[in-house]
């Protein structure tokens, strides 16, 4: 693995063709942001590639993509963006695991799989980098390009309030609305918009709402149940977590999902006293300090008493 | 009336002292940021000034001026900033309807109240027009002006989200964050943090939704009763008007709260295929193109027939 800068990351693109980019499983705006906007640059280039990642899409994300005309070849050169680690690609993992020649990330916790790696932990989002990395191969960044990098900034920083945001976040930002990005519209089908069967799930998912650790802990539980009765899915709960830390005083929010299999995972949210990743990585998870996620293989109540009694620790 | 540009309205300030801030009344992040913010520029540069405005500052709002040391003195010269109209000063009107020397605003509803007015209806808050003055006036931006100015921005563009969001708001929080504005956490605490009665209040407002017009007009109504039974205040409503707006398909959403002598007033929020100002003006009200507000001498239920009415016409 060679840790590589933004100009040697362009260079190394420009000398390839027929590259496959990949995104990571349960794609969120970010990963798809990078992976649809770099497939577009490199297509402007005159070269062939292709994005692609394990599961659906969101139907929320059509326009990332749905007017890109993406060729089929046999990769020779192959990308991973947002990616931390190999096992994030899911269905993916088993084909291409220890195939990725290139990894363009932004999160801390990378396991350095790579054969090169473009790492910059400071940017909010993986966008930010490969803004600079299109600029380095001077493309021309038209508005599908800026409306794919400006979804990646928005969504991995909770429209710019999250405290990763940086000044550099607020000036890619500008640079992608000049160039196009319509950022007004993007928002809204990004932050605003609920479903009615999602405002259902919402409702449910508030009423589920735990207070442990006089109130410095908030755990909300979704189960299949409630999946039932509104008509949703597991794709449609990204925007509950940060529903755990909007109560003042609460210090770590969790976000209890049950699986199919009885088994459940855990989304973790905090503010600064407590670094999330350190809580999702005693149950082998990982992640961001403010946002990170962990698996476990027994039912929501015996994860409940684990998380609840981890959390306990960390915080005194 | 005089409509001057940055230069002028700086050129004006510099030659003036005893200088008067006038805020509008039910403040918000934007004319508190924008007085606060000027006041300190202007004690910066040596002259005596002071912000005031007619009711009381929520305590989350601190920060932008507990730390002043704001002189006493008989005004020689009086400013407004973000106030549309004087009749929005509210009991500040009387004293000083008709003395208004200097205007600064980004209401393109603007009165042209004021001697001299420095009017940017481009803008999407007045903070990112008191930044140009204040650079103007070649201040040197601390961490304390920076924070105002950003608190500005932030609570006028819901967090950089809402479609009057430009480019140049962007750059402008870019340079705030640059010069020490903590963004992080000031959007923690205008839009993350509720306190445990504003998230009962929330509960109840949203039980109380009523969708009109093929599910396109979303009313919510908040009565004393509710505020009684939370502890909570209108003062603690401001987040409740664009929760109606959220739901896949509506176009006009309507808060209706109900006053302490049965009256009531209610704030207009739409997208882009209505004009919210129009809907309030049918009932002598006023306000931007996406956010609005009128008041009614009736009670809900009146106010609710009528604004359902018009805004069934409106879509028609």
């Amino acid at each position: 693995m060679m840790k590589i800068n933004v100009e040697k990351c362009a260079k190394i693109l420009k000398e390839q063709d027929d590259i496959l980019i990949l995104m990571h499983a349960h794609p969120d705006g970010d990963t798809l942001g990078c992976g649809f906007g770099l497939c577009r640059a490199l297509l402007k280039m005159g070269k062939r590639a292709r994005a692609i990642c394990a599961d659906e899409i969101q139907k929320k994300y059509d326009y990332l993509y749905k007017d890109i005309d993406m060729p089929e070849f046999e990769e020779k050169f192959i990308v991973s963006v947002d990616v931390a680690t190999e096992s994030l690609l899911g269905a993916l993992e088993e084909k291409y695991a220890g195939k990725i020649d290139l990894c363009i990330d932004h999160h801390g916790t990378n396991a350095c799989y790579s054969e090169y790696l473009l790492l910059n932990a400071d940017a909010a989002a993986a966008a930010e980098t490969v803004l600079k990395v299109i600029k380095a191969l001077r493309v021309k960044i038209d508005k599908h390009i800026a409306d794919c990098l400006y979804t990646g900034l928005t969504t991995d920083t909770g429209c710019f309030r999250y405290a990763s945001t940086t000044s550099n976040t607020y000036r890619a930002a500008a640079e992608l609305i000049d160039l196009g990005a319509e950022n007004g519209r993007i928002n809204r089908v990004m932050f605003e918009t609920k479903t009615w069967s999602y405002a259902a799930l919402e409702r449910l998912a508030i009423e589920s709402m735990e207070f442990f650790g006089n109130d410095r802990i908030c755990l909300i539980t979704i189960t299949q149940d409630m999946y039932a009765k509104t008509g949703t899915s597991e794709d449609e709960t990204e925007a509950i977590p940060p529903l755990t830390r909007q109560i003042e005083g609460v210090e770590i929010g969790l976000t209890l999902r049950e699986k199919e299999d009885g088994t459940c995972k855990c989304s973790v949210r905090t503010y600064e006293s407590v670094d999330a990743s350190k809580l999702a990585a005693a149950f082998d998870g990982g992640g961001h300090k403010q946002a990170a996620a962990c698996k476990f293989s027994c039912g929501v109540e015996e994860a409940k008493r684990l998380l609840v009694e981890e959390s306990l620790r960390l915080l005194s």
